[in-house]
């Protein structure tokens, strides 16, 4: 009675591993949460103000526009155009719910069952598992811990088939928090170009770089609409997921494409978020690049942690996740799950995230405070 | 570069009537709109006093539960119950964001491309356009002006072949209004038991019939989990259609499928609209209550009025929706843009609702109030 495409699936990952919470007694202290990336700080005060205004406001009980509000459209353009450079309006964004949304109305719009779509291993998985459910071929371009995590060009030229529709890479990268050098990411661009095929690029991590940083400079070719889609979350550099969230920056005539899409999947994204975000894209500018230079001191008080972790190894840290490989002589599913009941720290297992990865773990350090993840050390040694 | 599945549609409906406002001078007075459904009267104050209460908790910023807020599903599932009579628990309900993703999160649960869904045509085109786009074909049962738009029993047999996963009802009928009676119903359950297909319920309108009116006794039998999932909009008995919220009540099993698909369309349904919501269904049943009945006084105006509409003539009238037939020498879709244009009146094309529609257009009388409604023949009269 069942879509044997989803029957097959297993749970939701996140929730599989929230349900681990309960095995812990908290006999070494509060858990220490390290699985779904959520900062450990608040919104600004002037985000909750904002949210505030945007409910005593009667048009936000409204349906709005299918690609977004017009507001937000703008104020997000601005803002890309502003970190890259390059030509980006208005018409170029589509507001969704969510950074997950943005991936499947992006995917929908460009593939069906049958085509296939190319991905990093090892990768985020709701990527994976979007694929799957709808019918359409995921082939995965493997990348090591010996190159960083990153892929090579020849694996990325190898992998491109003539069902292969497009690319999706996520950096920062989601699990293994490497950073793609901007160079690697135009060589990409022109394999993509070439082959004909889109680079989907999701960036929900990308406010957790250093400021200064720009990842690419993809959008200073004026050809970049023809294969570049831009995802992103509003959910983590501003601190509001529960109000779902998020933006793909392409073409208006890809947008066309996904607003028939949206239409289906909720007609719009939540008003009052859009609303009361609108304003807080410029005015919270300086909080967010504090916010990543806090997330610098975290990746270092991170480092200094896991030196004295008997026999745990960071394999690759970035912008907000480092990924270890363990000690224990145990699958990586069952290594998260002894380390949330004997430990009380609770990561997402490498299994979650492809093949080949038992040996790893997925830290979200970037959820919590310094002085909480001095603590993670002596935690694990815990399990030796 | 797009797929040809989604490629192929024409633009989101409502979108496209919406942009021929724009086409009305005013000459006649307020636009008439008529089209999108959207009831036409503030969400209650204890409504808005709710959701400042949720803008201000910080536990709204935060990710929920796949499945929805366990005291939304709760209150949801007392809620049905109570109405229906019959076993519904919280585990049974899922919470979306909107019935669209409703049935978007409950058609890929079952059916995947190359299966087939049927459908009652005319047909609620978000039905028709999400499977489209999905690769699964669209099975049509005619429902015709002679009956009353009521499907019969026997084309409904008789369409089941066997790569059909679903029939999929809306009761009360969009885009006729269409009440279908509950023995149907009860027949139609045992069709899709035998069968071993899925009967898909989408009761967004609900609320919008007379008070004391159960629509079918289906949750009466225990066996309803089996092969029934009932579909929800929040949106229009609260006026809260920009906070995006919906339900599903299905079984766990039938849950357990779709919360797979939901983590990869946006994780969860926002937050802070579901905080809101949850007091709000038991608080506000008897406001409730008393716009159902004011849209029986909206639907007996609506009656009056194109009584005195030269050479128009309902076809069908229900909890919401007039189905209307024109008199004028074109096409329902060009019959709409001369309505909005020449009397400003806006309405959507029979057209859009299926084949065989021309001469049909659905008026969403229940957007007016009664002094609004009565407007409504000086202004057809305008086209004769």
């Amino acid at each position: 009675m069942f879509n044997p495409n989803v029957k097959v699936l297993g749970a939701p990952p996140v929730a599989v591993v929230l349900d681990w919470i309960d095995q812990y007694d908290g006999g070494h202290g509060p858990l220490i949460d390290l699985s779904q990336a959520v900062p450990g700080y608040p919104p600004h005060p002037d985000m909750m103000a904002s949210l505030a205004r945007a409910a005593a406001d009667t048009a936000s009980l409204g349906y709005g526009a299918i690609e977004g509000d017009d507001e937000l459209r703008s104020a997000y353009a601005r803002h890309v155009a502003g970190h890259y450079g390059g030509d980006i309006r208005a018409d170029d964004v589509m507001i969704t719910s969510g950074c997950n949304q943005a991936f499947i109305t992006a995917i929908m719009a460009i593939a069906g069952a049958g085509d296939k779509v190319l991905m990093v291993e090892p990768s985020y998985f709701n990527h994976d598992l979007t694929l799957k459910m709808l019918g359409i071929s995921s082939g995965y371009i493997k990348a090591s811990a010996e190159t960083g995590f990153i892929p090579s060009l020849e694996d990325i030229r190898a992998a491109i088939t003539p069902d292969v529709k497009a690319l999706a890479l996520v950096n920062p990268n989601n699990p293994t928090g490497a950073i793609y050098p901007p160079d690697l990411l135009h060589e990409v661009m022109a394999i993509c170009v070439k082959a004909g095929i889109w680079l989907l690029l999701d960036e929900t991590y990308r406010d957790f770089l250093p400021p200064q940083d720009r990842a690419h400079d993809l959008f200073h070719s004026p050809s970049w609409r023809g294969n570049l889609m831009v995802l992103y979350s509003f959910s983590k550099a501003y601190c509001i997921p529960g109000h779902r969230l998020g933006a793909v920056v392409a073409s208006p005539e890809a947008i066309a494409e996904m607003a028939k899409i949206m239409d289906s999947i909720q007609i719009c994204a939540p008003r009052l978020g859009q609303m009361a975000l609108t304003p807080m894209i410029d005015a919270l500018a300086e909080w967010r690049a504090e916010n990543s230079r806090q997330m610098a001191a975290r990746a270092a008080a991170f480092q200094a942690t896991m030196a004295k972790a008997e026999g745990w190894e960071i394999k690759s840290l970035g912008a907000y996740f480092g990924y270890v490989e363990h000690p224990l002589a145990m699958s990586s599913g069952e290594a998260a799950e002894v380390m949330v009941r004997k430990a009380g720290v609770l990561t997402i297992p490498g299994d979650f995230f492809g093949e080949g990865q038992g040996r790893y773990l997925r830290f979200a350090f970037a959820n919590a405070d310094i002085a909480v993840i001095e603590q993670i050390a002596d935690r694990l040694n815990l399990l030796s």
